[in-house]
């Protein structure tokens, strides 16, 4: 393992930097009235589905944007746009993970203060991007039911570090096609993370949306009385 | 993007070095007659369910052993060993992709010269796999069909290094759960790479198995006439 060695070592630097510019622009947005979002999950998973579907939820009462990261192309920043949502495409290059000076490089394209909420689509990994701290409020994660409901054991960070769990895909459970538990993973993810929250919910059919929308529109209320004036309205 | 530049050129001085270690690697397994086999994929796409099955297939004329990434746990170590399969575990630490020394950590735990063909079982991820070579005379991708068709243009390197993809999960067409086709995918996928071979296969029904099967087994037979003397017997 020597030369992995090496690189844990540039990696334990680098994300020593990135901690303390995430923690600077977590202050900087709280100050700025600016509830930043990072979404994370494995490729396919349903990121795309899930923010269209939540911001069409919350567009009446927030000024919605979305920074869509993808490694080389613009196809779900395109979606989004097809759907009338604001968002803005990085393209990492390569990259794996969103670091603090990718989220800054796109919150600089946006007019921030025009906002209230703004995703962060990460890159679809469950590795990575676990390890990088964004600067958000809060970190989402998604895990669709054909994935498995043995992931908690074989990804523990990112489940360790999200405060909401989004099961997407639920319409699969009870098809035959998968032994995917409820019971079991909600087990597996509260050995690790027991503040964590569950919203299992299908984007398909749109089924246990409104539970992690009312849930979210709470989170961002209470944000440092954030949006005071305007839920009052 | 400051901060992101000077990751990048620390990952290509690892990558550069990384090369040359699999080229020394390769070229070693060719002369001791080994087959070793890089598989990689999203999570919970189907990699140690595609395992079972392929050893399964070919324990007969062929003596198979498995080195099992995982960042943390030896759930897919303990499953295969269950059913049977020669397997070892190598827990990353953190790690998102193997490289060659981790690799070499793998084989130096098995009496490789008593075996004919090693599975790398590659961290669930289609990002950072696809940019470390492991010294494989293959490289084998798993896409399942609920991550959906759109795949190639987002994670382009991984389809484009890859000598084979496995379409797994082709059990879930047709059920009005998704939306996924064969085709489209196909055509995405070919004009990454015009010279990698599809499967369409479902581990849980077998439909399709024995076509990647008799594929693996025929590029294994031609590899250095490796195996001449046990085939012909």
């Amino acid at each position: 393992m020597r030369e992995s060695i090496k690189l844990i070592k540039v990696k334990e630097a680098i994300q020593a930097d990135n901690d303390a510019l995430a923690e600077a622009l977590r202050n900087e947005l709280r100050k700025r009235r600016i509830f930043l979002v990072n979404l994370m999950s494995s490729p396919g998973a349903g990121k795309t589905s899930l923010l269209l579907q939540t911001a069409a939820a919350l567009n009446k009462s927030l000024r919605v944007a979305v920074i869509e990261a993808d490694i080389d192309s613009a196809v779900d920043t395109e979606r989004l746009a097809d759907s009338g949502v604001m968002a803005v495409q990085l393209q990492t290059g390569g990259f794996c993970h969103l670091d603090v000076s990718m989220v800054r490089q796109g919150l600089d394209s946006l007019d921030i203060d025009a906002l209230d909420l703004i995703f962060l689509e990460n890159i679809g990994n469950l590795v990575c991007p676990a390890e990088f701290d964004t600067g958000a409020a809060l970190d989402v994660m998604i895990l669709s039911v054909p994935e498995g409901d043995d992931k908690p054991l074989k990804y523990p960070l990112m489940f360790s570090k999200c405060d909401a769990l989004i099961v997407n895909k639920i319409d699969y459970l009870g098809t035959g096609l998968t032994d995917f538990s409820l019971d079991v993973l909600s087990d597996r993810v509260k050995k690790l993370n027991p503040d964590i929250i569950l919203f299992p919910l299908s984007c398909r059919t749109g089924q246990g949306m409104q539970d992690w929308v009312n849930w979210l529109s709470e989170k961002i209320g209470t944000f440092a009385d954030l949006f005071q004036d305007r839920f009052e309205k």
